[in-house]
């Protein structure tokens, strides 16, 4: 008998930026800039790097991001090894609650949705990206990254929200994050952390220190479910 | 005419334990144990060096510390310098909620209070502790800093919770943070964080990274408000 170790699933990279005191925004959830510009140019190498980037859908309505490899050079290096010059965009977006102007629709984006999401919005969403429905009343994340696994997605990296971090830790699925912290206090109880969603009361997730550095005036840590 | 820029209070340093994703509780508010039998000995001396260590009421609440020198040996120390062998301790409770068999209370204990703190409570809680009104409706903790001053105390120690910390920071009364960074990943929307009360919205407080080491498994950062 042998057994099968290996896993069917990308690797999957949290990236956040959070405050001394844990906030990756304020309690308005509004934007606050808390990564300098090295560790700005350290989130575009590891875009650079990987084969697709997700996010959950709050981050889209939030910050409304691109998603893109910003460094030309970095673009170019991709182009080179015969890869698109941006990763796949993921959306993980249960309700298809993604408006059709956000900036990370267009060809390369892959919306996620669950069999909830209104067929009207659906259709509508089809116009600007692709669409595939995983589970039934949530994105079902296991199947999500099995299929991005199919479709030769090796390197994931997560860039937030607070609410997918969870979900990912959850199930389980996640190998590595990359947090920096920035030279600030924002407070407040309401404001979105790291990882919100409900929380463990115990069975917390246990981690390994892998590596911390001094970026700019903030820190970088890298942690490894252990 | 002479400008006097001297500082008439203590030197006020937080300490806090929080999860890699800046949690210091679980959302039950259940204590866990973040820190590391090694940062368990830094915060005992910590300790043992400072004048006066304070908590809020929601710490004696939800954990009923002692907030006493652990270490014989620091003790020891502390009493051949002519010194109490602990320091004193302070509860920072505007409604006199503190139990009357909390572990804080007995000699060496100052509970600081509000105007607003029911009289009953207060003569009750007299018999076991020193007592002393500072504000209105809630503790005003400038007044309680400089009484605190008066009293010989130079350097206090703030061992949370989240909201404490927050009424400090927000006051600009923390000359230093040192946030122990423990692995694991808590999570949860409502579970309390280094810094909550209402939060900023902008005027974020801007902090320098003095120092930053690995502890056990762990990360030591220290900053101070710049």
């Amino acid at each position: 008998m042998t057994l099968i170790t290996s896993m069917n699933r990308p690797f999957v990279l949290i990236n956040g930026a959070m405050s001394a005191d844990g906030k990756i925004s304020s309690y308005l959830r509004r934007q606050v800039r808390i990564s300098c510009q090295d560790d700005l140019a350290r989130v575009d190498s590891l875009r650079a790097r990987c084969d697709a980037i997700m996010v959950g859908v709050g981050t889209v309505l939030a910050d409304d991001p691109s998603l893109t490899v910003k460094g030309s050079i970095l673009r170019e290096g991709r182009a080179r090894q015969g890869r698109p010059e941006n990763p796949l965009r993921v959306v993980a977006d249960s309700l298809a609650r993604t408006p059709a102007n956000a900036r990370v629709l267009g060809p390369g984006c892959l919306l996620a949705v669950s069999g909830a999401a209104p067929a009207e919005r659906v259709a509508n969403l089809a116009r600007h990206c692709q669409i595939a429905a995983f589970g039934q009343r949530k994105v079902d994340l296991p199947q999500l990254l099995d299929d991005l696994y199919l479709k030769g997605i090796q390197h994931l990296l997560v860039e937030g929200g607070a609410t997918l971090n969870w979900s990912l830790l959850k199930e389980g699925l996640v190998d590595e994050l990359q947090v920096f912290l920035g030279p600030m206090i924002i407070g407040g109880k309401d404001a979105p952390t790291l990882v919100d969603g409900d929380g463990f009361e115990d069975g917390f997730i246990r981690l390994k220190l892998a590596s911390m550095e001094r970026i700019g005036d903030g820190a970088l840590l890298i942690w490894r479910p252990s």
